[in-house]
């Protein structure tokens, strides 16, 4: 049996992103699953996103941490505070220490706890391992994503879709 | 007369960078330069690029923050420092406020003052500027890059220029 990724639970209108949007025909397609207490994404890099020769490069990393929180934080409200539906966050800050170079080739796995949930806001501590050594570790602030975004995004979706 | 950005001043060896390396064809090709006392990076996001239908995706905003801060990070060390060759940084911390949704489909200006600047540390803040509203802010922690990085990369590098 298939378990959905957090990223295949979100809305359709809101399913675009270049991070993990399974709508998103360009995008990274970042996907997030529970592992107990934990969340869990692996992600092997494209050969070209490098830093350097046989290093991946920090935005990917940076996306990798953001798009798994930010799943995470939908995930954690929807099994802690029991919502029905999928609701989305955005990212109000996102921290990231990068403690060694991370080695490309090689499947990444990120994993997160949620430190804090609340209906509109979420915290996620992240580590993210290359062969089992932590190369990164991050931090971020999810907030519920505000209304004005969800009616112009929704709308310029429809627009999107029409086309 | 066209005043080299710099990323364009990195050795060929190390210019590989997904973000901002002149030798990745794949890359999103960064470019930062000073304006006075500033540094500056202008950069129109693709259009799939996206968080959402109309708005920019954080970790495009993160790896902007990203490139344009290490970019710079080695200008200030040949600026204030006087050193000859454009020495490599590589992150150590990367912070992302994000502090308004960023619109999709206007050049993005990023603006840097360098805080601190050391032969092997330099801080550098950033704000990123989307039709001249402040959208986001960022604080990076530039690392000279490790002798050992430096060889193996080049090491790599030598490998990939002969395939």
């Amino acid at each position: 049996m298939h378990e959905a990724a957090f990223q295949e639970m979100y809305p359709k209108e809101y399913n675009h992103c270049y991070g993990c949007g399974c709508l998103n025909e360009h995008g990274l397609h970042i996907k997030t699953y529970w592992s107990g207490e934990e969340s869990v994404t692996l992600y092997l890099p494209k050969p070209y996103h490098k830093a350097f020769p046989g290093y991946v490069y920090g935005g990917i990393i940076a996306s990798l941490i953001d798009c798994h929180s930010i799943g995470t934080a939908s995930a954690a409200v929807a099994r802690f505070l029991k919502h029905e539906e999928f609701v989305r966050f955005v990212t109000a800050s996102l921290h990231v220490d990068y403690l060694r170079p991370t080695p490309l080739g090689v499947t990444l796995e990120i994993r997160g706890t949620v430190e804090e949930v609340k209906e509109n806001k979420v915290i996620v501590n992240s580590l993210l391992f290359a062969e089992r050594e932590i190369c990164a570790k991050g931090r971020v602030v999810a907030a519920r994503m505000p209304r004005k975004m969800l009616l112009l995004s929704a709308a310029e979706g429809d627009n999107v879709a029409r086309r």
